[in-house]
């Protein structure tokens, strides 16, 4: 059987914590035990007609398997979710349930964690930083509360570990995502974090970084 | 047969332009030709608990079929179109493939739309606008070039339409898209709503509106 291929950097910006957008694909692949080849672009290559044709934004990670490529971690994970058991319910209205946890997920808290993100690397040195990023850590806060009050003392957002709280547990990773003001999201992140899934995940995405390194280090 | 159940602003702060995240969700509904009802809320009653229970941060829409109560656009119109023909291919690569531009429309395309438009109406008399809306439309440009780029002259993102579609001219015709600037997606944006589904989703949303503001005339 052919393994399927995914795309990550060959140069990750976060130096292996595991931030880029193959993360979440890594670990579904981990979660359904199914073994994955690694394609690793710099980022010219990302910008080139030979990515884009998989990838119309020149971005990671994509998803090769047999005839389908795919784009976007999304559906990516989603795909692979539909096509394995063990990230998504087998009751009908369940899965649909965990389908909605993903888009929110990648609709309605990534964005604002995400935006709070690019100011904090992009803005800093500008005369509005300070006046504007106090409205953005209250976006952050908007989402989080009503995010923390949903999940309150459950283990995950609706029953067992599905899709949705892998795509969740990504972004609240993400240090933009002022999860320290809530410690049942605090908690939640560490269930996901302890996941031997996830750790087989992180590792391997880390290997990349540390080989990146090594090599950079030899030049 | 019981009809599912929408949720919409009883007051669109768009004046019926067909803005809000409702109208992905009518829109799909007509597509597939399922009559459904609306429930309105104003927004008092969208941060109450009893909304608050079905759709976790408080916003609209949510879509109520027997049992199964979701939330999240994106979600909500994969749900219809897993469950009626005609919004998603048959063949398993093709749908995978719509579905991963349905998550491109709402967590690539729709963020950096959603942030120009949040600062041309929260930053506007701020003293860093002048400075910052460069830096946006600039976001929002490099996203719709590399969209441009891949519809070229296709009437639809891959193959016939889907629900890829739908949501992306849905974020397509939000004002702060800059689509003025790219001609292959002012048509796109604009074949899409010439469907009749369009049409009667659009006409049924507007109406809404339109009978607030008689009664608000009335009082």
């Amino acid at each position: 059987m052919v393994r399927p291929t995914i795309t990550a950097f060959a140069n990750s910006p976060d130096r292996g914590r595991g931030l880029a957008r193959d993360m979440a694909v890594r670990w579904a692949l981990e979660e359904v035990g199914q073994a994955y080849d690694v394609e690793l672009l710099s980022f010219k290559e990302l910008k080139e007609p030979a990515h884009r044709a998989r990838q119309p934004f020149g971005q990671i990670p994509t998803y090769q398997d047999g005839d389908l490529t795919l784009f976007e971690s999304g559906a990516i994970v989603l795909r692979i979710a539909e096509s394995h058991a063990g990230l998504l319910p087998e009751d009908g209205a369940a899965r649909a349930r965990a389908i909605a946890w993903m888009f929110a997920a990648k609709s309605t808290v990534e964005p604002v964690i995400v935006e709070r993100e690019a100011a904090m690397l992009m803005e800093r040195d500008k005369g509005w930083y300070a006046d504007r990023l106090p409205i953005l850590d209250e976006r952050v806060r908007t989402r989080l509360t009503d995010l923390s009050n949903r999940l309150g003392q459950a283990e995950w957002l609706d029953g067992e570990f599905s899709a949705g709280d892998l795509l969740m547990i990504n972004v609240l990773r993400r240090p933009a995502a002022l999860t320290a003001e809530y410690p049942n999201l605090i908690a939640y992140v560490a269930r996901g974090e302890a996941r031997p899934a996830f750790k087989r995940a992180f590792q391997s995405q880390h290997e990349v970084f540390v080989a990146a390194a090594a090599t950079a280090d030899a030049q």
